[in-house]
């Protein structure tokens, strides 16, 4: 193998190896101080200036403003299914949910529990989530207590390219897959939050950032750990949080402003998201699985012809043999899938699109 | 300084040395695969193997048997004050509560909100919390749910060093701090729960240890993150966990093995904190905070004279700048604490007691 592996896995995923190689040069001396960050009291100076400095980072990068609180909390996006409504929901008022598939499935699920009755202002089921459709057309009732979107589904490998208007009522999006991926503009949005574990970080931490009316909706009745209120008015150091997740995702979005920022970013993205497209579409073997209009800059799914699993399954390990890591589909949708995410360099997508068409003709 | 750096830190804290410098070896590069653990799938073989070595770790170091599930979840000790009564009430009978300090409050605090009746078996703060009792006189309704005791209170420095009787009552312990740390008979509790992040790895990661009857109790209307039964069936792997963490109390773990297991760690503790509390009690200067019937040989609090503050900020701030971390009381009692965790060496407590002589005559 004359190149480096590359790692197409949907997360937790590749990070920059530059992040990599400084964190395992101050692993056991951490700047000096004799130990390592990870064993580093999260009350001490050390950690208050990693944690201080990655919500600074990534206030800059997405353009938070002062009207928005930014916490590092635990649990994962699944976690926040629940306790976005715990907090958010009214009794009485609807959520609208715009359904794109698996990850709005399982939020819509945790509604349900909690009693919230759901208005489905987009069903993407009758295109089997093949497509995001047209979001200009999607009308938002404004007596809901919030609208819900999945901004990226990784399974499905369908983006939303614009968010919808819900006029006054706050817009809540899951963002693990694509946050910081291309620029938006976070005063649309009541909440944003995102499983770090993709285009951020390790995995153990989910950024919530919450526009600072919405957490006095949270009745009594919710646990401690389980209110916004309780993380905001601690800095995320109610308990302790993931010390080890924050210091990575501080050193993630260190590399992201050297890089240039999120705008920089978005166009090596969209560069490298446009090549694989490229190949597939002008391949004789590859198809796309979902409409163009709706591509994934994130998560490209693929299959051989109209799904040949037996050549699919070669294509895995050969990719795999060949040092192309975790390009097997999501196992609800099968298939092929490559992650490219903000840290996937674009010698990763050029290699792999040198081994598809290799083994287009090979295999034709 | 002709010593290591000690961090007496009561969490996040040290690390054994050996895993400490294994990580950082292996950091980019897992076991020759190309890329680091951090960023491998928890749906991959090289995690498959890490998540299932750290639960056989941990069930041969405990002693668990088939009886109960052995649980990597996240949200610390504090999200299971309120996970454990969401799981585990029952409508109609009571919580017994073991009172022996704030990690108790907070516990109970959870139950209270969740709407459960405390029975308040031992109440602690007729002594300020210094003392955990005579547990052998405590006495368990046993119509209650379940007891529920802290086995070790890292901020007054107490544990318990034998455990209630509880009947049939299942009961739940809060181990954080000093699951590990000795030999305890798994058998004889309904529900262990320790966050990672003193004995056994980074924070991030919660273990839980619950007996295979007890997670049917739970009502369809806890979210599904929130319920045992969740993680049980999905073998902790129901969203991404915390891989990282879970990948460092591998290591850990591996580590207490090759030391001969928790009753060779055992002694050691014992002899670290017996050498340790003897300085204190044979000092013209320190006095130790707590009865020693209920001495924590994981948190050893103590105080300068009847609490001189000024001498105390001297002793913290000499004894930092002598590579000698973490010695500063909880602020919620003030005073010195050195937590001498498993991964705390012998040297550590050496360097420190000469340290205190030293101190105590320069400044008597």
């Amino acid at each position: 193998m004359d190149h480096p592996v590359y790692n197409f896995n949907a997360g937790p995923a590749v990070l920059p190896k530059p992040v990599m190689l400084k964190a395992q040069e101050e692993f056991v001396n951490y700047r000096g101080c004799g130990y390592g960050i990870i064993e580093e009291s999260h009350r001490a100076a050390n950690f208050d200036e990693v944690i201080q400095a990655a919500e600074a980072n990534l206030r800059k990068l997405m353009g938070i403003s002062d009207d928005y609180e930014v916490l590092f909390l635990q649990g994962g996006a699944s976690l926040q299914f629940a306790m976005i409504p715990m907090n958010l929901m009214i009794p009485g008022k609807k959520i609208a949910v715009c359904d794109t598939g698996e990850w709005s499935h399982k939020a819509m699920k945790e509604m349900k529990i909690l009693g919230a009755d759901v208005d489905l202002v987009f069903d993407g089921s009758a295109n089997k989530f093949s497509a995001i459709g047209d979001v200009k057309s999607w009308k938002f009732d404004q007596d809901a207590a919030y609208a819900y979107i999945c901004a990226n589904n990784t399974i499905y490998g369908t983006e939303y390219h614009e968010y919808p208007d819900t006029g006054n009522v706050p817009l809540v999006a899951d963002m693990s897959s694509d946050i910081m991926s291309h620029v938006i503009d976070v005063n649309r949005f009541g909440l944003i939050f995102a499983g770090a574990q993709k285009n951020m970080g390790p995995a153990g931490v989910a950024l919530v950032v919450i526009r600072k009316d919405l957490p006095a909706r949270c009745p009594e009745t919710v646990p401690t750990m389980l209110r916004y209120s309780t993380h905001i008015k601690s800095k995320s150091l109610f308990n302790t949080p993931s010390t080890f997740g924050i210091y990575m995702i501080r050193l993630v979005t260190d590399w992201m402003l050297e890089q240039g920022g999120v705008p920089a970013i978005q166009k090596k993205n969209e560069a490298k998201a446009a090549k694989l497209y490229a190949a597939i579409d002008n391949s004789p073997m590859f198809r796309g699985t979902c409409c163009k209009c709706s591509r994934s800059n994130m998560n490209v799914c693929f299959r051989i012809g109209e799904g040949n699993e037996e050549l699919e399954k070669k294509f895995v390990a050969e990719a795999k043999a060949a040092g192309l890591i975790g390009l097997k589909g999501h196992r609800a949708v099968g298939g092929l899938r490559a992650s490219i995410y903000n840290a996937m360099p674009e010698e990763g997508v050029d290699t792999l699109i040198a081994f598809m068409d290799d083994f287009a003709a090979k295999n034709a």
